[in-house]
């Protein structure tokens, strides 16, 4: 047996035991039981060293980060996670690198009840590629395309503070102490927004993860449902921390252009706003800034105090 | 837009339609329907360049080969394949490249009916790890864990031929001419044995599909079905163009030991066998080598004209 199939042994002992993975790792493929009544809900994300994370980052981050941008695409759908595979190529044979891994993507893995089902572990340069499967009531998951004119618009949590944690690691953004630490841990822990997702269903008229920006992710999100956005940066909610360290001005390009935020933007009816509201309350989280609403037209607009504000460049795989 | 968000859009138009696909590429994820009564299977693999294929593959053979590895993983389980995603790891936007796989891809999952539901395209070296996903009828999936003592081993078609096509390719193997061309054929354009594997449900006692070689995937079959194997070199079928070019001594150990045949190996049980043979003969396929036997015990013991012959090395990822 070779080191790699010892590998994918390893892992087929980690996870969550779900009663309907009829067969996990160790067969030609994973034998599921989806329940009557509930739409599949799929995805994939792909992490490359020195791309995606900063490639002196601990294999714990890593394992961590790897599945937890693809809850925040579940989360996006109003889905709740289930089942995921991970095709891992490694460049050699690391014990200490793999145990800390494992335990980065075990332990998120063990917070939503995620199985892991199947894996492939090859030798080639550090890519780590996982799909996730997930489960949502038939008719009723979340979609980019929903959002109409007169709809509000909200982020979840603190967009902004993963990107100063990253510059803040790259030395790009200065700071320490407290507010240094808490920024930091939001690039390297994000926290998908996968409880609450759910509860946007029928609540939510669109829905989309902010990954590559929120200004960029935003711009999908109306584009997809035939729309526009007027976003007023006075409202972006910006955590005392980002503003302590990056100043009222560079923390709203981090707000809107950052990346990594892995927080949900969504849309909501006016009719809709006391329901919200209603879950917001119940939710405890930071769910329910409105930074904007839709418009007809195309495009997303920021408008500051003294008029329109420049956008931000997305995330893009060839500028990052 | 990044030119690799174009490449998600360009693969989006990609592939078959399905009327229970919702929702395909380019929302957060795809939206699948599963009917009731199915299981759900799901597999995934991964290819590295100059690991898993020759660094000078043609594009076409590699978007082929990426989605005929996990099709056979579905055959050996009986699957009916459905929905792909595609994880693709670019070195650099090359669009001569990316139009040859894609025509590769397609090609095959046209064949197979498989829509391409989602993707993510990303910078670095070149890894691309699909992940299928297909539909058995609840409970009739093949396992590896079936095999009993007393039941015969089966092999499909010419297990060896894609090997020593890898050989040719890379000057290991001298030939020329029509033999030449059909086993590098083998070895570019494999052909999982998707509808034959379906047909076994209710007849095979067990099934796995023959990736790594022969010997190497039974025994994992056997390993994982608590018994032993015992195959017989004579009966191993060679084909023509395997024993014109390698001789026979050479040929079997291509046919034992090769890998990338993609081929199915299974196990029916004696009262099954008038079954197999009317299922063979209407399939028309070359379905029907019957190699050995299960046995008590543990492991795989190949028995020559001789005595027992030597097992080859399975391939491993860190020998190949």
């Amino acid at each position: 047996m070779g080191e790699f199939e010892l590998i994918d042994r390893y892992f087929a002992q980690l996870g969550a035991r779900r009663p309907d993975v009829q067969l996990g790792v160790g067969d030609d493929a994973a034998l599921l039981s989806v329940p009557p009544g509930q739409d599949l809900v799929a995805c994939v994300d792909t992490l490359v060293a020195g791309r995606h994370f900063p490639p002196d980052s601990h294999a714990d981050d890593i394992g961590w980060r790897s599945l937890a941008v693809n809850l925040s695409d579940l989360a996006a759908m109003g889905a709740t996670p289930a089942w995921a595979t991970l095709a891992l190529t490694l460049p050699e044979f690391d014990e200490e690198w793999l145990e800390g891994f494992a335990a980065g993507f075990a332990a998120l893995a063990d917070q939503h009840g995620v199985a892991l089902v199947g894996g492939d572990t090859t030798r080639g340069p550090l890519t780590i590629s996982v799909s996730l499967m997930g489960l949502v009531p038939a008719g009723t998951a979340l979609r980019r395309s929903g959002a109409r004119p007169g709809d509000l618009i909200y982020v979840t949590g603190w967009p902004g503070d993963a990107a100063a944690g990253l510059a803040l690691l790259q030395g790009r953004l200065q700071g320490q102490g407290a507010d240094r630490g808490a920024l930091e841990r939001k690039f390297r822990r994000p926290e998908p927004r996968v409880a609450f997702g759910s509860r946007l269903r029928g609540i939510a008229s669109s829905c989309v993860d902010v990954s590559d920006g929120l200004a960029a992710d935003l711009g999908r999100l109306v584009a997809r449902s035939g729309a526009g956005a007027v976003v007023r940066a006075a409202e972006l909610p910006l955590s005392r921390a980002l503003y302590a360290l990056a100043g009222e001005a560079r923390a709203r390009e981090f707000a809107l252009g950052g990346g990594d935020d892995y927080e949900l933007l969504y849309t909501v009816p006016p009719a809709a706003r006391g329901r919200l509201l209603q879950l917001a309350a119940s939710a405890g989280a930071p769910a329910c800034h409105c930074i904007g609403e839709v418009v007809a037209g195309r495009g997303v607009r920021v408008l500051g105090e003294r008029g329109e504000l420049p956008l931000p460049r997305g995330w893009d795989h060839f500028s990052a």
